[in-house]
């Protein structure tokens, strides 16, 4: 089973998950942790980890996908926060997304910076990203 | 703030509310609870509704939406449950969807058959429906 942990995304790859006839044989759950509250309501994101590296972080990444992971019936977590604009912010650029993706062994980061494509483009770039890191981990 | 409770639709709704530039000033949060493990544990639905009703009901979109009301910053929310197909189940034509929307106020919620039009379509109307509902209550 899945959950997926998702901010600038806001659901979008939970919902592509279930596009598929059948997908409640695979998909458990979805987070979709907005707001900072939400983060750590939901997930167990520790405040600190956010005043300390902002919610765009590979920390705060590794903190959602392993939350995810425990908070659910899912053997495997992913994680997306990034700054899908328009404009970046806490001094980090448009585009910038960071990635974690968690399962029994482990949590595993990364950061793909998309570039400032605009909104749609880079929400649909971090969706496609994220099912290509899904099925890499599960092959 | 708005919260949105989400299955058949699979977190399209929150998906839609997110696309627009600045809407982390009125979304708080998402639950995407595509598994009934997942309605128990993060919406606090009751197995015993689950039980009567089944996971399409009226009686489980106003748990839903009362749950994730309760359980996030947000002052409406908005909960779907449906067939989305392909193919009815539980003795329930696909195509039908139950709606609930809570506010301090109370919860209200309704059944609209969107009919066997397909799983895309269904989605697609569903999303449309609870905005809807969303911008009436919100008016």
């Amino acid at each position: 089973m899945i959950a997926t942990a998702e901010s600038c995304t806001g659901g979008l790859i939970v919902g592509r998950l279930t596009d598929v006839p059948g997908s409640s044989d695979a998909v458990d759950r979805g987070f979709v942790t907005y707001s900072n509250a939400a983060k750590v309501e939901m997930l167990g994101i520790r405040p600190e980890t956010l005043e300390a590296h902002g919610a765009v972080s590979e920390e705060i990444a590794a903190e959602m996908a392993a939350g995810a992971l425990a908070r659910s019936q899912a053997g495997i977590a992913v994680a997306v926060t990034g700054i899908a604009g328009p404009g970046g912010s806490e001094r980090k650029p448009e585009g910038r997304v960071c990635f974690g993706i968690a399962n029994a062994l482990g949590v595993r980061t990364e950061t793909v910076e998309f570039g400032p494509r605009g909104r749609a483009e880079v929400r649909a770039a971090t969706v496609e990203h994220a099912l290509a890191l899904l099925r890499a981990a599960l092959r």
